[in-house]
């Protein structure tokens, strides 16, 4: 019997996957992905067979990995980060209807850029995609607002493409009307990938050219603050 | 030189945790931790010395870490999940003045829980933590309502403990304001664990007794549904 592995390959480096997601691709025929990622596991491939494409192709890779699966092959589908946010466990569980599916969780990108900026998230957060290929981006104006005035962190998601370089200084400049001007943000490009790069700054002084698509910036709350190169905000434990 | 590993251990299965974790345990010649979480791991703690204590010894543990690590000991201290979401990252960044740390990044309670449920999060998604030992409830309710407003999927962590029994009942009061009756609550306790318990209910059918501090609830969105056993949350592609 065929099945499907929706894996979840956090940064892409093996030191960040879980065991459960390096075995099911071992256990796996056909590995299934976007081309970037792909390349992020080729240590993995050996022997598999491989099928990728480019961005905007992910309805076409799931219909691949069913229709493999349906022929009775174990096929691991994977997404970088966690699959189960903006990747692809959603559109395989929609139609892998009489198929076995098995979602392997991993590091979303919030925590991998996280962990290269010190303890940024520690309290109440939020992921918010700038992406408006799928949402209306009256809907992600929406949540910013909400989220800057709740005072929650706030971790911008594909904050630019081509198509869209002006949605991230428009999404800014909603937070900063609530928010202070130092408020700290951590600027992650590549986590824990190679050519990964770190800024620490503030929301007043982002510079908007570092910014492309494997980044994620994460936006302080309130009472997040800037120590020896570290960006920490307090979860509230008096020492 | 001593050096702290902050190490997010995941579900604390070893299939779950990161090849990067592993490792940092297996290099310490301390773990500290929550004594719950210690007896997850302890095939990786042979020949370790280990210090553990019991819930709300968080700043003492850190204390431990930070002196141990100044005696020059590699250092691990564990949190469940992502240690840097409600757990040990923030303290030990905030009081590890002049200390190597090297915080690990994990699979967040969310997505372990999401993992059991089909693709429950997908789109934007907050996390929410119900504990008011270290957060005036006042803070808490404004994030649940305007999580709610916003439609956000919304996670929420430590949703009961014996001293706040009825704030999950307040909470998702809250919510359903701006919710449908039928919306999909994901209701998942020891995620990935020994007595893993996954329930697929709605708002208005929440069984409150089920709930206890090993359990994080995932309420879905305006769009999220109920599908062969699976709840799902559209992303928005068209098929």
């Amino acid at each position: 019997m065929g099945k499907i592995y929706v894996v979840s390959i956090s940064s892409g480096n093996i030191l960040d996957m879980s065991n459960r997601a390096v075995k099911a691709i071992r256990d796996s025929d056909v590995v299934v992905g976007y081309t970037g990622y792909v390349s992020l596991i080729e240590e993995l491939l050996k022997d598999k067979e491989v099928y990728s494409n480019s961005m905007k192709g992910e309805i076409e890779r799931c219909r691949y990995a069913i229709k493999r699966a349906r022929e009775g092959k174990k096929v691991s589908i994977i997404s970088s980060g966690d699959a189960g946010l903006y990747g692809m466990a959603g559109p395989i569980f929609e139609m892998a209807e009489d198929l076995e599916v098995e979602y392997i969780p991993g590091i979303t990108a919030a925590f991998l850029a996280a962990s290269q900026l010190g303890a940024p998230v520690m309290h109440d957060m939020c992921t918010i995609s700038l992406s408006d290929l799928l949402t209306p981006f009256e809907v992600i104006e929406r949540r910013i607002k909400s989220a800057a005035e709740a005072d929650f962190v706030i971790t911008l998601y594909n904050p630019k493409s081509l198509g869209r370089i002006n949605h991230l200084q428009y999404a800014i400049n909603i937070i900063r009307l609530y928010r202070r001007d130092d408020t700290p943000v951590g600027i992650v490009k590549n986590a824990l990938r190679k050519n990964q790069k770190v800024i620490i700054t503030t929301i007043k002084e982002i510079d908007y050219d570092l910014v492309d698509m494997s980044t994620v910036l994460i936006i302080g709350n309130s009472q997040t603050y800037i120590k020896d190169g570290y960006m920490i905000t307090p979860r509230g434990y008096k020492y």
